[in-house]
């Protein structure tokens, strides 16, 4: 008998019609003869419906206050999934976070999971019952409720998965799997069989956007199975494990692109040990995230450098920057918005030179200019103006041979592929 | 420094504008140099709404499933109160029941408080917080949600109050305090500036439905002073005490009604040792509650008996009593439907003979047959037909001197009274 996690995203229980749907196909996969744990999100557009509510009242409420507000969305959704399963005579159990044994670190509206004591969910399926979960949640040590942020119903159902050593854990969303990039851009898109976590990290931490690179961090760290499917066809879906198979000749596996991106660029930086550690540390104790960074030779004791960081955070970043002028010394601190972050990865990339090449050459030649450049073991990411990025996106996807004979397809109830 | 719990029903924090008038007040109440426990509903019609989203679902969802999804209401509420406070620059913690220390027992929809452990709410207001509680909710030993079911946010009010040995809980309601009867019958109904717990409880037990009568019982038995009072107005309402001051003359403080009464007759029970016990075991276990019973003589070896129980439960109360007629061996079971039980009540209605004769006599003139009579210590009910029960509780109403000159005035942001 084996032991599968399920999860299932906010649009598959968005409605009590899709809740029953899901209802049914949870005890299909039971009636298979597996032990079936669920983790649920909030139903559609509850979370953004409750800070609309709370901006009415509080324009900058704090963080443990939207905790205690956002997870009861998750709490509607295990109950009533639980009643959904009820009403076709099978058994249900929901638990939230901290019923569920899920502890987080004392930090609200993006905690990470401490540890997990799965005591009751185990009672819970030995005595025949599903059990389900609220996604998103958990528990402090001193007993408050926190977030794991958006999209951490993944890591939920991860970590629940790796705290179980359950065999199997299937993300059900929207889409039908992986693609090879955005189908609503290329539509030539194909949707891959197996990646590996390493190529699902990078594809999902720019903005594939199926899977949360926290969850898939968890995943490859605990060496939980993963599956990515749709909640509305039947179809295999993409499975994510150590060694993905590499299909005959693939190099690069998909290509990813985000499109918020902000340049920050720093100019006449005198040349001073523990400049950048200064800038960088000062960004990371104000929460910003820095991604690209990129620093020129020094010239006449003075430097340029730039990073990027996430649209949303731009603004605060140079804030940051501008605080510590004095300290710094620099002349100028410019930001640039309108920017795109595509990346080609693929897990075959490091063991065949002129794969970056091919890339910088398929844009140059459309006549783009690049304007920061990161490489790693299986990605290589350019940052450009972002007016032209599906025409860029469609080039490389047929310069790396990745495009299908017919089109690309995304969710639905009917199936075309 | 005085200790203070405040509870605001449902339709005080319908909107985000009220709930900003109710973070007004208790920040008010507070900076008089009071320490602040607020015990807060849903909002609204919330929970009406989770009810009718649960039923898309399933008509007949666990117990369990129901609780855990009709306590989201009043999370979201005291999130919300909390963020409300913090945007007036007041300092607020939000707890769920859980989190609040209350332990109830292992019953659902319906469960009693076995306890609670006031150090996190003691901790959150000794540095200075406004402690907001979700009302309604508790936790069993095993860590399983519960409810104390509809009404219960006063009973988390009252019972907290205990706990942490407040000087005063102080009830918020849309009407400005307890009235001599519902003013929406009689227009002259007076509002009472004291009462008993026990004419309170009768009053609340019998339709007044401005208190739950379990937390009359509650305040009674921990002795907690009580006040009724208008979240809309700044009237000093109604104080709930041991000993309310007696008004000269005043024998009868009130007239209370309950149009949710059926009655259940049970003709030609044959007269063995045990049958009423039978009768009533068998409702109890079905859980029913009966009200009011009436045995008439035993006549040719069989009597008649009758019992009210409430209009929900009167189906139900007749398929019991159908399911045990072979044991009973009584002839006929009937239901009777469109009745009324008015109640006059009062703590000197004990040393004053004639009390009742007054109100049998009062109701015979009107031409009106009495069906059921109850007594205790504080009050007198009849059952009648309910066609002209206004008219009747008009009639007692003056009978009994309790006519103000004034019309009663309930609610509204203004004052007339």
């Amino acid at each position: 008998m084996a032991l599968i996690v399920m999860k299932f995203g906010g649009s598959s229980v968005g409605t009590p019609e899709r809740m029953m749907n899901v209802a049914r196909r949870i005890i299909a996969r039971q009636q298979e003869g597996n032990q079936i744990v669920v983790v649920v999100s909030a139903m559609g557009d509850t979370t953004d419906d409750l800070i609309d509510l709370s901006k009415k009242i509080n324009s900058n409420p704090s963080a443990r206050e939207m905790d205690m507000l956002l997870t009861t969305g998750e709490q509607v959704s295990v109950s009533l999934l639980s009643m959904a399963i009820g009403s076709i005579n099978g058994q249900a159990k929901s638990f939230t976070g901290w019923q569920a044994g899920i502890k987080t670190e004392a930090v609200h509206s993006k905690a990470r999971i401490s540890s997990i004591d799965p005591q009751r969910i185990f009672n819970a399926v030995d005595n025949g019952n599903v059990a389900i979960v609220a996604g998103f949640q958990g528990v402090t040590e001193e007993g408050d409720i926190t977030t794991l942020g958006r999209g951490g119903s993944d890591t939920t159902a991860v970590a629940l998965a790796a705290a179980l050593k359950a065999d199997l854990c299937e993300i059900y969303t929207d889409v039908d799997g992986i693609y090879s990039t955005d189908p609503r851009i290329v539509r030539v898109a194909r949707k891959l069989n197996e990646i590996s976590y390493d190529e699902m990290l990078e594809l999902a931490n720019l903005g594939a956007a199926v899977l949360h690179p926290r969850a898939v961090e968890y995943a490859k760290h605990y060496h939980v199975k993963l599956v990515v499917r749709s909640s509305f066809t039947q179809q295999p879906g993409t499975l994510v494990e150590e060694d993905a198979d590499m299909e005959q000749g693939v190099v690069v596996r998909g290509i990813a692109y985000d499109k918020s991106v902000a340049r920050i660029s720093i100019l006449g930086v005198p040349d001073r040990a523990g400049q950048l550690a200064n800038v960088f540390t000062s960004l990371a104790n104000a929460g910003i995230d820095v991604d690209i960074i990129v620093q020129s030779g020094v010239l006449h004791g003075s430097a340029d450098f730039s990073f990027t960081v996430g649209l949303d955070d731009s603004d605060k970043a140079v804030e940051v920057v501008q605080s510590i002028q004095s300290q710094i010394g620099y002349r100028e601190c410019e930001v640039e918005k309108n920017l795109v972050k595509i990346s080609i990865v693929g897990a075959g990339m490091v063991s065949n030179p002129g794969v970056a090449a091919k890339m910088f050459d398929t844009i140059a030649k459309m006549g783009i200019s690049i304007k920061m450049v990161s490489t790693s073991e299986i990605k290589v990411s350019c940052v450009v103006e972002l007016d032209r990025f599906k025409e860029i996106i469609a080039e490389l996807h047929t310069a790396y041979g990745l495009d299908t004979a017919t089109e690309a397809f995304v969710g639905g109830p009917s199936d075309r592929r």
